[in-house]
């Protein structure tokens, strides 16, 4: 059978990114505290094109996914898959990326009654110029309550739910846990969220989120200062968006740096 | 041409509907003041296909579409693009549904600073046994305020953004405008959402919240109540989401009903 | 701490339903091959709540989620979980609802080679007037091609992905297995799909599916004739969603059945 | 009353963007033959804020916003509108992206039949260091149709519907029609799109698709060589996704130049 793909293309375009995009794939995650877990990921893979070749083999890309999927994924294994998926396609450069929800079990903060509270998590791969760059990325959802409000009103504030995105980069040689990073996100907001709470939780969450009001501003300002004098992270894009619950459009902040 | 569409089924299925769907369409909608709205609408058009007919001519539901999307859309015109798409097709039984974004420019509560505010509405006709029905469904975002939160809490109350979900069906002979339903349903809530707020309407949504404390279960019920005392409303259903801003799932109520 | 929901209700609305929803869980689902699989699943669970309480308590859904995931869940646990909740909350009925996605080796129809291939199922269970009642989904995505395009042109035919959903129920005695379900659907398709395909399948399937015509109708009443001779199926509702490949809307078709 | 957005802050954080996210707002918008088009829009406006000031005034974005909705916009008026927020948010730099759908009547490609055909279009401005930059996106669904299934298969092709996504930017003293944009784009897939098909139409791009087959990588390449010979845009970037009939994932290809 003719191999297309292989055949010659002679519109002088490199193209930089091509693959596969929104697969499914099953894959397990190494937790912090050594055991794994099996999540339900999406997944993107591509490589860099030369301007001669009419076409990628998008096979390939499946079969190293399928490989790879077995194996507990952490930085390493990504850039393992990645060389892996560089090399079977003959590419110079590539790049994948995982998105996947994340279970804790988190304890209530009065009762400490444990159920799991679930966290949108996204690795991410790439080789440009033989340099591999890994990127974690969290989505928090927290509560933010708005210091204006609180100030000008009588009683009462309005509060909603916000979720803060977080992406941080940090060399090979070093290894930032989830369970660490939304630790530290969860600490910046207003008040962490919760999928299970009691009366006495509830008590504590509206009187502790009261007691810490942030606006979008302040949130990230938190996250921006801590990610700052964290040991190993680089670089951090930062996000965060809160469901305004006295309007229907958001409230939104950001803030992207490469720590020199 | 061969028209496979028209030759023989034997497989003895009648197909309850058929036709297209997520059609986008601009729209134009009548509103209270008697000016017009254009809007984008998402459409779907189905019939009824009797088991001996292979298929149904899916192109001339956009031809209805096309020919009907100049006109004022109220009610009885639904009806009309309704009944003109059973007739063209054919069929016995059919049913259009359109959804789309409407604006209704909102005063803020002290300011009276105005500015559009959206919501997402639906018409929906239906003919089946030579019986018209039309349902208006509205999708209103409010703030609710929770009644145990405020209770056992020293100072604040959690609040969040909701949504009530609300489709009533009412004769032909009689007419409700979405503009008076979406006010009957934002009574109910703790506190009506905004797209413009200054600070001394921030200040008073936030108090108006709080002196207003609402479950789900009660934003239902004061929705029901109004309903039902409604003089031409014969049908409805109630669903009310709210975003906890202390988890990170929503609380959820519905009721359905047939005014008897 | 007083507790507001408990409080009396002089609104004289019954509730329906009410409870948590779009609640994220992790569950364990078993195979027809006698392991597990871990899936990220998405929960509502609601009871109905007398016209004399104000409220129902949210809490105690995710006390009881919480408890039953880590159980193998079939039909049989849907009830058990459910049942508890029904008395956990005092209530006379009640419903739950989980969605997840569920992954299935599969092999190319020529090399045979395997991949994990994805499909969105869900379990319901309803608690009525002492009666149980379990529904299984299935969203199967598979690819039609059109009879109508391969019949009027000289070469060639419009083909496309389309999503079939299936939802069946069947008594407490009996079984389907998530398994047998889908391979009934995706024999009804122009072409079933494939997460890995290497040329010889390409070759089969773009064959396949020209060889194998079928409008939404098609698909449809292919399916409907499957379930309507299934030994233990009670119940079916069946839809078909072909996103057109020559248009930016789809072709939809449905039914709904209680065999009698 | 007290302004606490204007209060100092001390973390020495400036914030790259903070402002409003996802408001729904009505736009006018020019068409390419001089009459207007209403649209429904969805809206980010953000400005940077200095490391000293707590906060941004959010409320001032939605009055800027009310005031030019009812202008006409193109690339020159989202500058005006840019330029009063900048100033009345005393801020240095700052950014606005509108998100909307778009209608244009087009005309089957045999019988001439016309209706509308939706696109998600975009306008972004942003002023940064003084500079004001526009960027016009068109998202333009279209038919690929495989050429590796063709040449392997005796008889048919798999084709779907794709997405070619498209991001120009060009000096302020020119201008791109959203029109000829699109134009553009289709001619680059193995064939476009339509609302409104009759047979004779069906049979015409059956064919057309079938003698023009593309992987997403021509699709790609064919756009990139039509816009780096564009008179007037600068700068693009290219992504197409193709919602492959035979898997459920997609081929993607994607590419960004500043022209030099």
């Amino acid at each position: 059978m003719k191999d297309i793909q292989n055949t010659q293309d002679t519109r002088n375009v490199d193209i930089q990114k091509v693959g596969i995009n929104n697969i499914d794939l099953p894959m397990i995650i190494q937790r912090k505290n050594n055991t794994d877990q099996v999540v339900s990921g999406v997944a993107r893979a591509t490589v860099a094109l030369p301007r001669n070749y009419k076409g990628t083999h998008m096979s390939r890309f499946v079969e190293v996914f399928n490989e790879w999927r077995t194996k507990n994924l952490l930085g390493v294994d990504i850039k393992g898959c990645l060389e892996k998926i560089i090399k079977k396609l003959h590419a110079q450069s590539g790049e994948i990326k995982f998105t996947f929800k994340y279970f804790i079990n988190k304890k209530a903060p009065v009762t400490k009654l444990a159920a799991p509270m679930c966290y949108e998590c996204s690795f991410k791969g790439q080789i440009y110029e033989d340099k591999y760059k890994f990127i974690l990325g969290v989505k928090v959802p927290v509560t933010t309550l708005c210091p204006c409000s609180k100030e000008i009103s009588e009683f009462g504030a309005h509060n909603q739910r916000a979720l803060i995105s977080v992406k941080v980069s940090y060399p090979e040689t070093e290894h930032v846990w989830i369970e660490d990073l939304i630790e530290l996100i969860e600490s910046c907001a207003s008040c962490p969220l919760y999928s299970l709470l009691k009366r006495q939780d509830e008590k504590y969450v509206t009187e502790h989120a009261y007691k810490n009001p942030r606006f979008v501003e302040d949130v990230l300002r938190e996250v921006v200062v801590k990610v700052r004098n964290h040991p190993v992270i680089t670089e951090y894009e930062v996000e965060c968006e809160a469901f305004e619950s006295i309007h229907n459009h958001s409230a939104w902040a950001y803030k992207k740096e490469i720590k020199s």
